[in-house]
């Protein structure tokens, strides 16, 4: 525990070696603890207070996710958050997208397609340990991952069409492959949140445990995919990413001219105005 | 009851209103209930005596999605049969494909395209209440829908093959973006009529259920789905369905040359043929 | 029994009629057994000792798909090994790989696409008999018949990755069509082998019976497949699988290409040679 806590300390881009052989380091919200005899790396999304994902907060996972890339010590990643037992990720930040300009939205957007280039196409074995609630983009960050463990308890599900907007065609595909394309095309129409019980029924996720699990199965999982000859895994796993994430590449304005077209419509200003007054409500 | 049997006289492409709050209309052998407070369309197919898909009912059908699509009114459509109990639809009807012209093929032909687009494109959610068999074209009309509820004990499935033909390849698509491209592969090629049991194992149907709960749990997702706010509906649905539409649309006269050039094949005609002759034979 | 030890007798691209109305033939280690009076021909796997696919034997495979599909007295396949009950196909050949020149690896390359063209093509009803462990090409060789029967006990799989190589896309195909892409992508990448009991629950097998039930169940559903009528059968089987073959037809120097630069490199050769010295001491 205490090997963790020490090795968490928050270090904005800057590396550090810890007294347990553990290197830390990190962008912004993002912290990342590499154990150096396995090479595994934990990626602790900490972005408070439910890890919603901010035109910043992506690109401090992009940076992490490129230099994690490059680094030939590192063997495979589990990708975390810092809010264990409550959520894993809110989802793409609602007040990026709400009274914004195009050039604002389009930015984001660009944050948002080089997230799910970064983590979706990362080279070497990434195990999701959804420990807490994945709505919308938290659940399409744990499907650009190789394997997922899911918090008993706790529901996950593209869930955009519930705020008035729809899910981009990438993450789509991310569904459409993972539980087949017409569940998906129903679950995506209805943005249907599964319990954890309806998403390893559906192969929404690999594995349904409690809390003190979430964590040590995910690595369990890590240890025996970074076993696998590592040039090897690469490959086949390009195979299927490859090329959808050269897809996204070939018409990356258009997408991005999509979304701030999507975005900037009456109805969805509206829709996203009120989700957030009710969202200010709430927590008076 | 009443109110049901009161707006179901049938008003050919008329529109009225009853004293009921519903407006009754449509096309020839479709009948359309529309509920005014909850935008809901009830559409019946009526084409005595199993709702065979001929070049004019199909247009019929046509000609009411395309009413119903643009109409702003309308929330949503729950698809039915007449027959209660019977049959939903008994496919495309033999008679149409047996011992015609090229030129009368290709024109039924490109109903059957037109039926499809203008089914499968529908811009809100379409409920199919499967209440008797469903097979061929019968089942290619329930895949077109967002969901299934099929009466317990009646089949369903794209058993084309047995009549000596091949489904065209949108049935296809229909069928393997449902059950997925294998388990499709295998049915269509053996022509395999499904078991109600057997369709909700597959997930080629959603609900199976007795007679007296089919309109109702057909009603009660409908109700459901019109709740998502619909252009986010709309565009979600749309990015699953667009493609194989545009596909359709870019290369329809091949298509129809395709289909006129498998049913004139000589082997075609004759297993044709003798069906129909059985048929006759059957119903002495 | 003593028609089949009969029929089995080898004969190098001989053609020879039995008293039983049987006609027995093949090329190299491929036997045929046709039954004159079904048109099912029994193709047996026979290359010693665990029908590893060397070129020559693919070679042999070919040629004889080739022949099966021009004899228009063929109705379907049963394929089937002769070492029943230990191995259905031990998959590529390793030697084949390992310290050769680029032609070489080029005309070996050559003749893993020409199995597949003409084994997944096959215009007629085709039953892998799965009498033994199915690991790597021989999953890939079950993958492309219509309908397998798995032998209880024995393990299927595309385990590539574990011998530090990927698959080809054309096998990546195989198992993403059957079981899905995720679920796919991530026993390709892990190098799964499955068990019986986990191939039937994937759906990547159709059943899994005790030995004496492997070879009369694949033939009893082979027998329900030939009644399908065979123009259909096939355009329908076509619809699926043409667009894939033609896809390789159309890369199939850029595929030859990939394969021997993967091959070709040293950790690939690395891997490749502990793998067979390893193979060498368990003989030993």
């Amino acid at each position: 525990m205490l090997k963790t806590a020490l090795c968490r300390t928050w270090l904005s881009s800057k590396t550090s070696f810890n007294t347990f052989g553990r290197r830390c380091f990190g962008h912004g919200n993002v912290s990342v603890d590499l154990q150096s005899d396995t090479g595994i790396a934990t990626v602790t999304l900490s972005e408070p207070p439910v890890n919603s994902l901010s035109g910043e907060f992506l690109t401090s996972i992009s940076k992490t996710m490129k230099e994690l890339s490059a680094d030939s010590s590192v063997s495979g990643l589990l990708i975390t958050s810092k809010f264990h037992g409550k959520v894993f990720s809110a989802g793409l930040n609602i007040l990026e997208m709400y009274n914004k300009s195009d050039s604002y939205l389009g930015e984001f957007w660009r944050s948002v397609q080089e997230w799910y280039i970064d983590t979706y196409n990362f080279p070497k074995p990434v195990v999701a340990a959804i420990n807490g609630h994945a709505p919308a983009g938290g659940c399409a960050f744990a499907l650009m991952c190789d394997y997922r463990v899911l918090l008993d308890g706790k529901t996950i599900g593209l869930n955009e069409t519930q705020l008035g907007i729809a899910a981009p065609f990438f993450f789509t595909y991310l569904m459409s492959s993972t539980i087949g394309i017409r569940q998906a095309e129903l679950a995506l129409a209805n943005g249907t949140m599964f319990s954890s019980d309806q998403a390893l029924q559906a192969n929404l996720v690999d594995e349904v445990v409690p809390l003190d699990l979430v964590i040590p199965n995910a690595m369990n999982q890590l240890q025996k995919m970074i076993k696998i000859p590592q040039p090897a895994f690469s490959l086949s796993k390009g195979q299927f990413r490859g090329p959808n994430v050269k897809k996204l590449l070939g018409e990356r304005e258009e997408d991005i001219a999509t979304f701030v077209g999507l975005l900037q419509k009456p109805y969805v200003q509206k829709v996203l105005g009120k989700y957030l007054e009710n969202l200010k409500n709430r927590k008076k």
